[in-house]
């Protein structure tokens, strides 16, 4: 087998039995799924007390039941999406849940919660990523857009390899964030635990400013809570991507689902317990000398030697491949919907490594264009963020309650699963109301105006298809038509007499005793009269000849002048002025064909076939069916390709075509 | 006819019979070929008065006698060129003199020479023109790109529109330049004569610095001369654009040769006796406070009222304009190298206005590449640029010379004619070794390279064509074989039943009795096996049956399970598999397809019928035809298709395709 670009890019390609071994279990399912998850953790704590340190150190002493407020609102989406999995272990995301148990209308909407919210997720994760990178690093801070895309095409190529060639590659960063952050939340709670809960810092943080601040109110503390609840997007990967992992699924998902909870909810607890006990505040981001949370906790607990840059260094590439979570979930998401026809056929197909490559492609795309409209810095999209995630949350969650209610009703379930989705959807439903409130004016009202565009998008995509149907469909259940058709008739573009127009007249005769063969002047002039004159000879002398003394009827050369240099026009009327009424009649018209298979072979034609086959397929009507005769200007050995698209070797002895 | 915006950009389709009025005449001429010659009237004195600054008064005495080098030298070109256009009427560029008289080598040479100046006249044309625009209006200067490429779009869309069109569209600009800048020369020359050639300006020049400065020598007056010999470039302009001129053609060329080379003399004798009479000099341009030799020239004459805006925007627009007469000369060059060969074919196709649509595009997109890789400034390529016009004059004048020595030993032609040509041969040679020395270190040398490169490639395209019409004219002048195939067979590609695939292998069994229609299961699964079972018993119903009871052989349905996901592949092994080896043998792939003439009905569709039809025309073998059965979703009004592609109205009624 040569060599190929594709195969060095993305691999072999993947037969369907090898399915299975494309699939995730918990190691490679955490990096896969987790990131967006776990790398919130850094980020989400840092949001809460952004918002609290208008209120100075007052704030400060509420972070910590904010961050029981989410923790428990972690563990009821853990206990609910775990029953998610095991209630639908094909594929149980939110679209499925919400369109099966709430209807199309709730499916649909929960869909384009979650595309938005991955797409989102993609910009602002990379972009958050390399905002952290450029204000460690400043010297890289004139790249910012650059390395944005740098990483989006990354992060891109990886996945079109394979969702657990993601999992493989991104596991060091992950494992290493994982690690040593949890080293840090150990050893600095021990240090706490020692130190009467008022440690000594290695390396103190700033000093928090002693201004009494603003008063700590009910709706700072809401707003903080909204903030922090951030952390929480990407706990529903795992139920919306079930058919990544390999069986058995459910325990799989269900490991990596622990996993990830577990992880990002001690990680909370142990940040917002740190916080408190070593008094870190948020610092203002746009001010020089600013240092995050995470920061300023490493310092703190373990001082500035090299592990203060494993640590920060993981925390960096996490946050730069959150993305990874959409990767993995948009394109299964985009799959459902469009098997049902509300998205292009094309999402539904599995590429040469079994994952839907036009789905990452698009995100990645879509991605790109957020990039580069915000020059590689997507604050303000952050606001857009959670509320497409509890919105999917609260659908999914609903729809789960509606689910088991109707188990119950039908004799089967039980109230446990009923009450923890119950619950599960009454919580994820307010905090969804207070992001939505808290977050308005900041950009949540675009959500608000993106989503039922895209449901709408989605709707016309299906409207689309069965319309489509109802055209081929209706009426196709009859018996097929054995009669010959009532008239035959070809057609015959040529340019002028050789062995390819040759080969397209014999071919019109084998199909139709009734050829005609047009050759279209589009230019005047003495060199045109002479080649037409030429060419009348030539069939003459080689067509019309030979057919008279074989007593069959001679095909005819019509010479057309064409005062608007369209090959098209003329053809189309000669088709309109065939006698062709009857419904039998049937016209074909044979195209001579030179095919070049190099990727340069096109700029040497003028490719006038291709036009002609376009403009005649679309406006020639039903009767008419356009046959391409090839002529291969290079031998090609269909074994070759036969195995460029297959896995294995082409055979020894190749079985050239020209023969 | 309905509203298009082909229509609109580019006006309606021209017919054949239109041609003549397209053409050019002399008023018409002078701004569609002349503006780079007339342009260069205002930076050539600048630039020969650039190098003798280092010389500062000294050298400024020395611009009289240069200019009068370069006129003669102008004269001999326009005497040399005026015989060459009645020598040759159609098209007597450059390229077709050297080819027909010194050979396809040196044609091709000259081919190359001219088209990449012309390709560095559009950029460096339009560079200079917003160069000294941003410099005027210095507001303007972040912006210089994004006016280059508004500029070059521009350009482009006025000459896709026609070659007269541009001629109209930029005669304002030129005639206002051509007479601002006539007024001020003839009344500055008035004034300086009734001074006694030293007048008063109404505004100073800037003072010459006072210092001796380096001493003239040899070498810096050559470097001036070569210099001032970018006056000369778009002379030759003419002489290769006959062939857009009307009937009678040789007088209008003449006429506009005249009068672009009378104006050009008169312009540089003028500027060249203006800036000695008023010690005009020009200065650096990247220091702050430079005014053009023209500003000052203006400004010493008139002064600084609303006519001085007049003059120097006009001569702002001519240089931004100048980039036009490449427009009229690249498209109609390579349309005569595409003639013969040399070029891709599409060169040669005129486009709905008779204009050579692929050469403009082809020349507008080189040019923005050029811009956009030198981000709008381009100064570095003017050293480049003089080089290819003299060595095109040098070729052409070579050529027009070995004409005259032929014409006279075969008793016609005169004298004379050799002997002007002969010189401007030698001149121009002179003057070209000059260049290519002066600004040898500049870049010229990249022209010594990029040049034979650009004749390789040419002469790779003929040997193309050459390969591919030995492959298909060879031994095409046997007789039509009226034999029947020996064998035939028809393989339809399906993927369900409906009236489209009712409709294909109806198609297919009226062209052979030997039919299989192949169902390709990508992916396995329940869903696929209902699938496969209800295809299998609709085909064994609505086929088989009714094949059976008629007594015919009956379709078969293979369903192949592919592994790899490809349809090709098993579609290619089933006609390797076909025992179709006798010479007479006839393989037919009928592939149902449904047409959405929409332009986002493309991304509806997996367009897998694309595909196959491609692959299996580059890897089927010469066996092998592939007819499409379309479908059409929308009713098309061919009448309609036609309208568009010609001029007139669609017939009022219709003739629906669907019947």
């Amino acid at each position: 087998m040569s060599f190929s670009w594709a195969k060095m890019f993305f691999g072999r390609p993947l037969a369907n039995r090898e399915a299975e071994e494309t699939k995730l279990g918990v190691f490679t399912g955490i990096p896969a799924m987790g990131l967006d998850g776990l790398g919130s953790a850094s980020y989400g704590p840092e949001a809460a007390l952004a918002i609290l340190a208008v209120a100075g150190a007052a704030g400060l002493g509420h972070v910590g039941p904010i961050i029981w407020v989410i923790l428990g609102l972690l563990a009821i989406l853990f206990l609910s999406y775990r029953q998610t999995i095991a209630a639908y272990p094909n594929n149980g995301g939110s679209y499925v849940v919400a369109k099966e148990n709430l209807g199309t209308g709730a499916g649909l909407a929960a869909a384009a919660a979650l595309m938005v919210d991955y797409v989102l997720n993609v910009a602002v994760g990379i972009s958050a990523g390399v905002g952290a990178l450029t204000s460690a690093i400043p010297s890289l801070h004139g790249y910012t857009l650059l390395l944005c895309l740098g990483i989006l095409v990354a992060i891109t190529l990886v996945n079109l390899r394979g969702t657990k060639e993601s999992g493989m590659a991104w596991s060091v960063p992950t494992y290493a964030f994982v690690g040593s952050l949890g080293f840090i939340v150990a050893w600095g709670s021990w240090k706490a635990f020692m130190g009467d809960g008022h440690p000594e810092p290695v390396i103190a943080p700033p000093a928090m400013s002693q201004e009494a601040g603003e008063a700590v109110t009910l709706w700072l503390l809401l707003r903080a809570f909204a903030s922090g609840c951030t952390a929480m997007t990407g706990v529903e990967a795992v139920s919306n991507g079930v058919s990544a992992f390999r069986e058995p699924t459910v325990k799989h998902a269900h490991q990596t689902l622990a996993a990830i909870c577990a992880i990002l909810g001690l990680l909370l607890l142990g940040i917002g317990y740190l916080a408190q006990s070593y008094s870190l505040m948020a610092m203002d981001q746009t001010k020089a000398g600013y240092q995050s949370v995470l920061s300023q906790l490493v310092g703190a607990v373990y001082g500035n030697g090299w592990f203060y840059y494993v640590a920060i260094g993981s925390v960096l590439c996490v946050l730069c491949l959150s993305a990874n979570t959409s990767f993995v979930g948009f394109p299964r998401l985009c799959r459902l919907v469009a098997a049902d026809g509300f998205l292009p056929r094309p999402f539904a197909v599995p590429g040469r490594r079994l994952v839907f490559s036009v789905g990452i492609l698009f995100l990645s795309a879509s991605a790109a264009a957020l990039l580069i409209a915000f020059g590689g810095i997507t604050d303000r999209l952050i606001p857009l963020f959670a509320v497409g995630a509890f919105l999917s949350f609260t659908l999914s969650q609903t729809g789960m309650a509606v689910h088991w209610r109707r188990a119950l009703r039908e004799g089967g379930g039980n109230r446990g699963h009923l009450a923890i989705n119950g619950i599960g959807a009454f919580v994820t439903a307010i905090a969804l109301a207070v992001i939505l409130v808290a977050k308005f004016e900041e950009g949540a009202w675009l959500t608000v105006l993106i989503m039922p565009l895209t449901v709408l998008l989605l709707r016309y995509v299906r409207r689309y298809y069965d319309g489509v149907d109802r055209q081929v469909l209706q009426g196709s259940h009859r018996e097929i038509d054995l009669r010959g058709p009532g008239h035959s008739v070809a057609i015959v573009p040529i340019k002028r007499w050789d062995r390819l127009t040759r080969r397209a007249v014999q071919y019109a005769l084998r199909i139709t005793p009734h050829v005609t063969a047009i050759n279209v002047t589009q230019l005047e002039g003495p060199d045109s009269v002479s080649r037409d004159a030429q060419l009348t000879d030539e069939w003459r002398n080689l067509v019309e000849e030979p057919a008279k003394r074989a007593g069959i009827e001679p095909p005819r050369l019509l010479i057309v002048k064409s005062e608007f240099r369209s090959v098209v026009a003329p053809l189309l009327r000669v088709i309109q002025d065939l006698d062709c009424a009857s419904p039998g009649c049937q016209i074909t018209v044979v195209l001579p064909e030179l095919v070049d298979g190099r990727w340069w072979g096109y700029l040497m034609h003028t490719n006038r076939e291709r036009r002609l086959r376009a403009r005649i397929l679309r406006h020639g009507g039903l009767r008419v069916a356009i046959v391409s005769v090839p002529w291969q200007l290079q031998e090609s050995d269909p074994a070759q390709a036969i195995a460029e698209e297959e896995e294995g070797e082409a055979p020894a002895s190749g079985n050239p075509a020209r023969s």
